[in-house]
């Protein structure tokens, strides 16, 4: 099999999210909402966060993806997750998880845990460290920051394995893993970890590419290609963090095949199975 | 009666709110909560955000206008924009509501009724399909998005019809209606429609308007003219959605009588009762 | 005892936040979330919004500052409050209350007195009014703006009397007192009352800089240097209020001892005991 030219796969599905315009139905925290909907519309999706217990099942039910975001949690939050993620698991609507902080608190690990049991993940977004402690591999996180994580190599193959969807350890090398393939992509900024929901914006863009890219281990090659290289073309133009945030959003609505032909840095491989 | 000259109506109600900084209360969703401040801020007016079911009435009471908005809905919020909404009325503190997603889920449809029953509304301001929903006149609406929407100017004279009010049914153009008036705004700038919240934003700078202009009608014309003439010129100055957002925030801040007088398009029509 | 270099230390303890990255615990309210995580990130610091009951014992456990502000209250989030105060202040962790909008509502001042009565808090940060309603001195608050407050600097000795840490009254002038020191700090920008949050990223900064100041009245005072200072220098760079939140992110992202020793502009005095 040839390695595939992720590239141009990327600029694709960007063109048919340009087109669809796919409802994403976000369930997520309060820190990102605004910039996670904003990222969503300069993609070209169609952003709607919904979290009341009695309207997630049908607001769902119109979305080409689920976004599920644990970042500030609540009880009545975790639930509407549940409902509204089964609904998507009978829908064939594909879920993205964000298990923000995960490790860090009991609250978050439990809840963590009862999402990958209960629901079918398509893809599992996070830092290394918070696949590091999905995976029991001993990493660490301190609030919502990975603060140590040896392997997100192989947390990232773990977690795929355990949920059969694909995982990314994101990092300054982001390791995407689903069954025996894997993929390191390069792109992005420092500039990225100096801006709040920068990961977060990424989970959202893994969403707008589920929606029209059914295989999972490449929607989330392809939006991490995306929002990586639209992040190295906004930190081109910046000053700063808050620069940065504006022109991010304009990198993304403007991103094009030329510009993902020259920049997207990445390699795919198949794996042996362990 | 000569045709109301908007543009010099419009400016003159911006010093208005300039000199008095009128206090706007929102209960709105969380998405668009810190741009909708950003905006009034902007505009000159003071902006406040409470929603505890415990100290709604208070707030209102020193109002100049209540904004009520339904984008991100639990049940205890929807107790408190009727508290807020009832106590405002009761004040003769007026009342705008964005009726986000009306149409898409039951949930939403439901409190629009409920809102439109129990209080009066003095503007009601929405996407066409929103509108039409609301005036069951067929609209679609899906998450958010008007997505078919056949007759926005007869959507927003029947929800006028039935509020005794204004209703704003926005787009391409927008739809002021209010008992036999009209008016059809031809201001605004596409990138609005890529990034999230400029509908609510929109709505709160009614909020403002409302505050320092009786006249519904004339309340509604005006903000939505100011609202678009100002995203024309930001627009101008702008390389996507992600600086149009800033320059958004610049341009309301700085707008002017010549600005509105140069920019401003806009048809006034009193029209026969039906 | 010589007058100490406020300056020099602002710069001194921002080169510690760069290089602990301290967590930063803000329960927060939803208008400025965003913000406030992005002002932290720009310093240096590394913050994160909790606010679940189950979960913010734990959280506070590993933070360096807890940040509470009132602004957008709820009957859950006071009790997390409470909460997460007692927590930190078993473990000596600093906490900074901003009292958002105490004497516009009974639910505000209530809770400010609980917060006070129940907490031992390190920094109070609030403009005039809400101090000086603190203080019992007849400070006028309408929304969270304050509209008369006649002793800024009478109000910050009052509660700082009362609290046994330190107080600011924030403005054009910004009053820091604690016990028998006093600051009045020059620095700032008008655009910074044109945004929204502004007063709230100020906590927050006061947050990040309790995390490597021992001293309240040192970490307050130069946490007000450095936001003013960098409003300056974002102020000189912008259009108006939305290039003005862009730039003030780079400006506190970029603040180095030169542009401190050069715009920091205040006075320190030892004040006799009333």
């Amino acid at each position: 099999m040839p390695e595939p030219d992720l590239a141009e796969l990327t600029a694709a599905s960007l063109e048919r999210i340009r087109s669809r315009t796919p409802l994403i139905h976000n369930i997520t925290n309060y820190v990102v909402m605004n910039d996670t909907a904003n990222v969503l519309l300069a993609a070209g999706a169609s952003p709607v966060m919904a979290h009341a217990p009695q309207e997630v099942r049908e607001m769902v039910s119109f979305a080409g993806a689920l976004v599920l975001n644990i970042g500030t949690l609540e009880d009545a939050w975790i639930e509407s997750m549940l409902i509204a993620g089964r609904e998507a698991n009978a829908r064939g609507v594909p879920i993205v998880l964000d298990p923000v902080g995960v490790g860090a608190t009991r609250l978050r690990t439990e809840t963590t845990e009862r999402l990958l049991s209960e629901l079918k993940i398509a893809v599992v977004r996070g830092n290394a460290g918070e696949l590091a402690s999905i995976a029991g591999l001993g990493g660490e996180v301190r609030g919502v920051d990975s603060v140590r994580a040896d392997s997100p190599e192989e947390s990232a193959r773990a977690v795929s394995r355990r949920t059969g969807g694909a995982a990314v350890a994101s990092g300054v090398v982001d390791y995407v893993s689903a069954g025996n393939r894997g993929a390191r992509i390069q792109n992005g900024h420092a500039l990225m970890g100096r801006i709040t929901g920068s990961g977060c914006m990424a989970t959202a863009m893994v969403g707008a590419f589920l929606a029209v890219e059914e295989d999972p281990f490449l929607a989330a090659s392809e939006a991490m290609i995306a929002f990586g290289v639209a992040g190295e073309i906004a930190a081109a133009r910046s000053e700063g963090p808050g620069t940065f945030r504006s022109n991010l959003l304009d990198a993304v609505a403007s991103l094009d095949s030329a510009a993902l032909g020259r920049l997207a840095r990445y390699d795919v491989f198949a794996r042996q199975p362990a």
